[in-house]
């Protein structure tokens, strides 16, 4: 059995690493740490874990968690994951790290967003967590860089058109939506109920964090340094993500060569699932690790619009950190990632 | 591997039938039957299923059905289960029936609630298949008559203080709130979003089938024939069913007599979780077979406020019929059902 | 033109009474306070009012709130309402209060469920604000105490039957269902949407300080002293709240003479809305001064089970205080209160 | 008083008539249509309208209306309203129309998305309803052609940078979020609530019919012919339309010229206001007839991303339509719209 523990294991991301453990046949939670919590039971924090988890926070310490793990999900704010990872790794443990601190290659971008890197060196040998574009090296890593949700989105949904240069990636742009559960567990005015319920908003149009991150994996898959318009939105549901990415596709691209360029990229994506007669609604990744996509070329505009959905705690966070952890432990990838979503 | 086949699998109880057996290591979903939605895919009607279930919808035949399962669950409405379920017994099959058809003991209350029972020489065999109560009798059932969600809800709040003769059983009053799931996915006015969505409301007041469902379960357990006020309430929400129930307890009942008459009754309950501190909330059972049970003795009225919870599709339908399958099966209480609930 | 001003006018209520206030033609709104928010534009916290209100928060200062007004609404917390209120009638300025301060005829009660009470000796002269129960005396007071939201539905529901002696007063039980805006706009994982959303829960069971206002009520019209028991729920919508009531009817009454009573009760209440065909959902009274009541007699159990909706922030508060205040300045008690409720 | 009527008055549109009309202080509702409904009391479809209204349907007959009528609100589903206008014109009825059979002025627009126009003549006198564009025409118009919900907001925001040459209006892209009131009230699988709370979906990608009805507008203003991509999406929430549009602004355009452009395009605009600090939630519009307006200009890519929000019902339909009726009938603007949003 792998022994795994979770640091800052009270948020939502938390909680769904905690659920999917709990029927893994080949990982057991060994520990779990929170500043905040220590000392308090997660079934008290979470009554929903009665009876399937029994553990109690403790004080996160890098050494006791490398002692009582082989792996290590941190699921810490930024920077605080660039604290404790490094002491991790010393203690031997692989490390997924769900914070945004090791997903990018270049130490220059992450300060241009964040702040002053601390590990700049571990940036060249961790690997950004998106199976579908890495799975090899993520296979021979000690370091995983876990995606970002709305990033996942939107990557996956683009990804084939890029690669396969189907469209001017110039023209990109992600419009995502996202459930209330990205925010975090956190109380602030933003996520009070009253303030979200039967509404909807954009947010830090411009400006948020996850844009370099698309813009670092579109990229690379482009061939060229892309900018992309990234505009994410509230919406008042608990769980899911719906990124619509727009693109000017190349003059002369078919339908069909977009069916062929998706599934041949998709093949193997045990995670993947493509639509074609309708469009995918968050409701039917709920829980699940998939990611569903479905597109339509705009031949009035000459723009492809790509659709994918994804729950952001599942496969935007959680679940996506433990199909990185089978690869990186050679279990089979849908380990433990098997349940069908649910509905309604 | 036990065969299993789902008559009426079209609605949101066979989709969640279809979720858990998923999952079970040892019944196999072989057959699924509706004469609305025949010739089609399963997971074309649900998309979440696809990679899950490849099964395609045929015409609901008692004959095929009971030659191709060894246990068929029945999730048609009232009657249409009543015509199906002798053929279905006949040719050999055991039978979970989902429906009101077979949960009563007295064919002359099924009449004076829906219509004339067509086969009531079958009530006397048939077993309603709350386990907490009828354990021993499920076991050697061929015939299961499901509970209803309100009615499992109420029943499992109420059964410790009635059994332990620590309240008053004409006093009771259930007082339910459900989510719109338990409407089944039929369209109508009520369950249109706009007429639902950040509204509440109460229907069908003194007038709703599970009153007598309630009465029945309760009156066994008192030893005398009572009549309970139940009255069903519409939530602005998906799943879930959270009951208060009302009793004007035994002059001298202490706190501590409750707690020990709970913890007594539900010793070896696998699925049911007392709470003491906090009272339960909806989401912390979700997707799962748990009812979660806390209760306050308000000693200024002398009345026990009990407030149960469950998931109405889980534990209120599909969850509870596999345990049952399990149960009549000879398979662990939980096999299939062990997944934690999912939060938010 | 009357002058009126809002202390603590920041929160949900005070919205309510500034969106309230715009449209009323005898009143003006001339200062708002409040000490967090002192020096910014109201329109900046509620940027729904820009164009309608260009007042700036300023600090609360009851000599220059009775110098600018000549009503005030204090829409504080418990006990700074008791703070200050005895200056503003100094200063000669009216009071309509929206806090818990000013609603109980006995300093002993309000000191059991809440703290010893600074002015016991207005509460001598504050007359509780239900118009229904008390119009003559709001008409000649210059102090009212504002009713609580629950204790609104609850006594509207049951008044007609207790003063008309139809139930067994001893026997009410009170279940309300209530929108979060109720519990204001204040931070806390309560209230985070995640924690709320497509959920469900009773909270504060049997010990919720509206339980004294609702007994102190029923008590003056039964003729008798009370207790009733009370339990609050939270449902996921913003705005409303629903009462579901049960009282055993004395032996041999009739629904006609429940019909009866409740048209005779009502029969000049400008606000209350007897429903007989369909029971009352909170969707048909939002942002209006209306309670909508519905009543069924469960003749198996000898109970009458009485609906009560309302509008918490509106009915339930503020629209209540602006009702109020045009009854105790002589203005048509609807004034300003005149517009349809929305829907969807 | 001007003396209307509305034909088609039993859905969400024509409720929102009813309830804004009945706190005009011009105009009187004397008739209202409904085949289905026909001798049914309006307040019997919607309780919330008791008190308010007693108007009971009749059968739909453009001799009747035009004889109550001065003005008729035409609320019927295409077609249906080409069949009866004429009817009401020839009455001596003033008509606005809130189908989309009056919206275009190229018949063979209306024809390619819809079906052939039975009065192409009628085409040519008919005005587009939104005053920020076309008032003076409407003031003259007997025939007005209210806009779709979606478009509204598309325009209103991209209006500004489109007239003012500011952006390369090939480069257009609109992604709207509706609530679900857009759907109207009619039931389908689509619109059942389990099938949209909690998730988020995209519909009708490169195919709503109110594409060529955007292009059409932003058309005029560039002054040349546009395609647009416009993208529909279903948000879970009764009323509100966020819309998020794009366009790559030309070499040199700065944040000043937009502002400039944007403060002095609605300079007179009594319905719209411009939000700098922060983008716009639908919770700020709710009930009113405002179109809030924010704005962004993303450097890094050139891209201005323009946020729009409107209440579906009341800016995109019925506010609008009491608008168009004021300008029409020479009232002020803003009669009986002078309601605050209401939050939350």
């Amino acid at each position: 059995m792998l022994r795994v523990a979770i640091a800052g294991a009270s948020g939502y991301t938390g909680f769904e690493l905690v659920r999917l453990l709990d029927r893994h046949p080949h990982a057991e939670l060994k520990m779990i740490t929170s500043r905040v919590h220590r000392g308090q039971r997660l079934d008290k924090v979470y009554p929903a874990l009665r009876k399937h988890c029994d553990l109690v926070f403790e004080e996160p310490d890098p050494e006791r968690l490398a002692a009582e793990a082989d792996l290590v999900f941190t699921a810490l704010p930024h920077r605080a994951a660039m604290d404790m990872i490094p002491d991790l790794l010393k203690g031997g443990a692989k490390v997924v790290d769900l914070s945004a601190d090791y997903r990018f290659l270049d130490a220059a971008v992450y300060e241009a967003w964040y702040e002053p890197h601390k590990t700049p060196e571990l940036l060249k040998e961790a690997v950004y967590g998106l199976p579908e574009l890495h799975r090899e090296e993520i296979r021979n890593a000690r370091l995983v860089g876990n995606p970002g949700c709305y990033p996942t989105s939107v990557i996956l949904a683009a990804a084939p058109l890029v690669a396969g240069k189907l469209a001017d990636p110039r023209t990109l742009i992600a419009d995502s939506k996202s459930g209330v559960s990205g925010a975090g567990r956190g109380v602030s005015l933003t996520v009070h109920f009253c303030e979200v319920n039967d509404g909807f908003k954009a947010y830090k149009v411009g400006e948020h964090r996850h844009t370099p991150e698309i813009e670092q994996e579109l990229s690379r898959l482009a061939g060229e340094k892309l900018a992309v318009t990234f505009t994410p939105h509230l919406v008042p549901m608990s769980r899911g993500i719906l990124s619509t990415v727009y693109a000017t596709v190349i003059q002369g691209v078919t339908p069909e060569d977009i069916s062929a360029a998706y599934e041949s990229f998709y093949r193997n994506a045990r995670f993947v699932r493509l639509c074609r007669a309708e469009m995918p609604t968050t409701l039917q990744v709920r829980g699940s690790n998939y990611c569903d996509i479905g597109w339509r070329l705009d031949s009035r505009t000459g723009r492809a619009v790509l659709i994918a959905v994804i729950d952001n705690l599942t496969r935007g966070a959680s679940g996506q950190a433990i199909c990185n952890m089978n690869i990186m432990c050679g279990f089979p990838e849908d380990c433990g990632l098997q349940d069908a979503p649910w509905q309604p």
